[in-house]
C-alpha cells in the first residue's frame, strides 16, 4: 500500500479566519516534513510534543525527530490514553511538565493522537502562559476529519464533556494519512461516523461518493482515501471560517451529538467510542426526523445503510425514556428550554431546528437495541 | 464626600480592540447602573456574580440587586479573599458551582472585587463552556486602574503566578470610585504604586499632577479621583488596544515588576501586596537605570519620593543576591536567556531593554532593607 501511496500527491486546504488562518496539509508518508512545517508556521525555537501511549509514541517519536532536524529543541510528553485523560487534574500535570522543562513563550505544543490527546493539549496550549502556538498531528481518522481543525479545545468535567475548555486555533494541522494504518478497525470505524455526518448534512455527492466506494476508504486505498480526506477538511474549514465560535452555522457540526452525548453520558464515557454514539444519535435524528416529516421516506435508511457499511452500530444503548430525556436537558447546548436540535433535511442538508427535550425524546420513543433493526449495538 | 461626589459627572473611557472594544464606565456611587449596562452590553439571561468576603461582598449584593432589577437571574458565589484563591483548584470548584447552578452559553460572569478575584473570574470566564461574556466591576484601586482593563486572565501554579491563563477581554469594566471609601489604607496604596507606574512610563503631565496633589487623591477626593482614575484608564486602554497580547509595547507596563515579581516570588507570596512589590521594583530599576546611564540622575529620587507619599515602600525585601538572581530567571517572560527589562529613560518615558539576568542584578548589588534609604520595608 505504501509503495502505491508514495506516488499520491499532497493536498492543501487551508481554514480562513483572517490573522488566524491556517493550513491544513494532507500526505501519504509526509511525517518528515513536519518539523520544518512548525518551523515555517510558528517561529518556535523549541517544541513540546505530547502524545498517548502505545501507537501515537512511535508516530510522536518521528515527529520529534523531525522537529529536531529542523534545528529545534523538542521533548515529547506522554498522557494515558483514554478519554479520562481529558481532565483537569492532567491538564494540571501537564502545566507543571511542561514548566519544569522550560517551556517558555518560544515554545510550540504539538499534539500526536487522536482526539482525545488533540482537545487536551490545545486546552494546555490555550492556557499555559495565556496561550502558546499549538499544532495538531492528528494520527487517528476522527481527528482527522473532525477534531483537529476548528479550534475546539477542551477537558471534562464531573458534570459533562468538554465543558471546560478554549477556542485555540492551531497554526497548522499535519495529516499523514498512513499513520491510520495502525489505527484499530474499530476507531477506523468511528471515524467514518464523522465523515459520513459531513456528507450528511453538506454534501450529497461525497455522500454518493461513499455509497459507491466506503469498503475503500475503510481499507485505505490512498487514491480514494485523500481525496476523501481532503472533501471532509475543506467542509470542516469552510463551515469554521463561516462560525468560529458556533453561533449558528457551526451547529450543524452537532448533528447526530443530542442524543449522542446523552447516550455517552448515561454510558459514563465507558465502552463506547464518540464516533460510535454520534452513528447512533445520527440514526435516531433521521428517523426522528422522518417521523416529524421534516425529512423524505428513506433518508434514515439510506444513512443507516451507510453506517452499518462503516462497521458502526445503529441502536443507542437501552436505558429508559426518562433518562435520555433528562440527560439531553443537561446538555450545555440548552439556551432557555429549548434545544438546537440538528434536523436532517434531505441528504446532504441539514438545519437547526429549536426543540424541547420533549419533542427530541417524545413519549413512546423507542430507544435502545433491539427497538428496530437490532444490528448495531454498543458492544 | 459622597454629598460632593454625587455632583461629579462620570465618565467613559473606551478600549478599542475592534469587535472586542468595550467601554470603561467610571462614577460615583453609580453601583445601581451596572445591571441595566451587563443587560444591554452582554444580552445575557443571567449572571454569575463572583466576590470576596468580607468588603467586597456588601458590593456585590447591591451589583446582584441591580442586575435582578434589569430582569436578569442573578446568584452570588464566593471564594476565600488571598491571592492562594488564585489557583486551579479554586477554579475546578467554581466549574463546578456554576454548572450546578445553570450556567450555560447564556450566562455572564461578573467579578465584583480586587484583582484576585477579577483574574480567577476572568480565567473561569475564559474557559467555562469555552468562553462566558465577562464584566469587570473593580472594587480595589489596583484592578480599577490596572488589572481589570486588558482581558489578562490567570491562575498560579507552583512555577510561578499568572502561569496559567487566557486573554479573555470583558464586554464592560464598570467603576463605582465610591467603593474605594470601604478599601483598607494599605491596599489602596498598593494601588497608587500602578497609578505611579502609569504615570512614570507613559505621562509626566500626569506625574506633575501627582506630585502637587497625590494626598488628595488618596484621600478620594472625587473631584481629584474621578480624572486620575481616568487617565489611568485611558493610558491602560491605548497600550492594551496598539498591543492585545503583549507582543511589545504591552511590555512597558512590566515596569518594576522584574524585581517585583522576583521579591513575590522569595517571599512566597506572602505579607508582600502586589503593588508595594511593584513599588519597590519600579525604585530598584530605576536606580539601576541610573547608574547604567540610561535615565538623567534624579529620576529616582523623584519616583521616590511619590511612591514614599503614597504610603509605599522603597525597598525591597533582604535575601541574598544570588535568591534574586534565580528568582529573576526563572521569570516567566524570559526568551533565550535575556530579559525585556523595562528601563525608564525618564519621567513619562520608558522603553524594553533586552538584558541578562546578571546586568539587572549585577555582582554587588545592594538589595533589601537598609541598603539605601532605609525607610519602606516589606511590613
Amino acid at each position: 500500500m505504501s509503495g502505491r501511496g508514495a506516488s499520491v500527491g499532497s493536498r492543501r486546504v487551508r481554514v480562513e479566519l483572517g490573522d488566524r488562518s491556517y493550513p491544513i496539509e494532507i500526505g501519504w508518508q509526509n511525517l518528515e516534513g513536519v518539523g520544518d512545517a512548525i518551523k515555517r508556521h510558528t517561529g518556535a525555537s523549541q517544541a513540546a510534543v505530547l502524545t498517548v501511549p502505545p501507537v501515537a509514541r512511535r508516530h510522536a517519536v518521528r515527529v520529534v525527530r523531525s522537529i529536531r532536524d529542523a534545528g529545534l529543541r523538542a521533548k515529547r510528553f506522554e498522557v494515558p490514553d483514554g478519554e479520562r485523560s481529558k481532565s483537569l487534574a492532567q491538564a494540571g500535570k501537564l502545566y507543571d511538565a511542561l514548566l519544569e522543562a522550560g517551556a517558555a513563550r518560544d515554545t510550540v505544543v504539538v499534539a500526536v493522537g487522536g482526539g482525545v490527546i488533540g482537545d487536551l493539549s490545545g486546552y494546555v496550549a490555550a492556557t499555559l502562559l495565556r496561550g502558546l502556538p499549538f499544532v495538531q498531528v492528528p494520527t487517528s481518522l476522527l481527528a482527522m476529519v473532525d477534531s483537529s481543525v476548528g479550534g475546539k479545545t477542551g477537558v471534562n468535567v464531573r458534570q459533562g464533556k468538554n465543558l471546560v475548555g478554549a477556542f485555540h486555533q492551531p497554526r497548522l494541522v499535519w495529516i499523514d494519512a498512513h499513520t491510520l494504518t495502525t489505527l484499530p478497525p474499530r476507531q477506523r470505524s468511528a471515524g467514518m461516523a464523522e465523515v459520513i455526518k459531513h456528507a450528511a448534512i453538506w454534501d450529497a455527492r461525497l455522500f454518493a461518493r461513499l455509497e459507491s466506494e466506503i469498503e475503500r476508504v475503510m481499507a485505505l486505498e490512498p487514491e480514494v482515501l485523500l481525496p476523501v480526506l481532503e472533501r471532509n477538511c475543506q467542509i470542516k474549514a469552510e463551515v469554521v471560517s463561516r462560525d468560529e465560535r458556533e453561533a449558528g452555522l457551526r451547529r450543524l457540526l452537532n448533528f447526530g451529538h443530542t442524543l449522542g452525548h446523552a447516550a455517552e453520558a448515561l454510558k459514563r464515557y465507558r465502552g463506547l467510542l464518540h464516533g460510535e454514539a454520534v452513528a447512533m444519535g445520527m440514526v435516531y435524528a433521521a428517523r426522528r426526523c422522518e417521523a416529524m416529516e421534516l425529512c423524505p421516506k428513506g433518508t434514515s435508511d439510506r444513512l443507516s445503510a451507510l453506517i452499518e457499511r462503516a462497521g458502526l452500530p445503529l441502536e443507542l444503548p437501552a436505558f429508559p425514556r426518562k433518562a435520555y430525556l433528562t440527560a439531553v436537558r443537561a446538555d450545555k447546548k440548552r439556551e432557555d428550554a429549548r434545544i438546537h436540535f440538528v434536523a436532517l433535511r434531505k441528504i446532504g442538508r441539514a438545519e437547526t431546528v429549536p426543540l424541547l427535550p420533549e419533542e427530541i425524546v417524545p413519549a413512546g420513543a423507542r430507544i435502545g437495541s433491539g427497538a428496530k433493526r437490532g444490528s448495531g449495538g454498543s458492544g
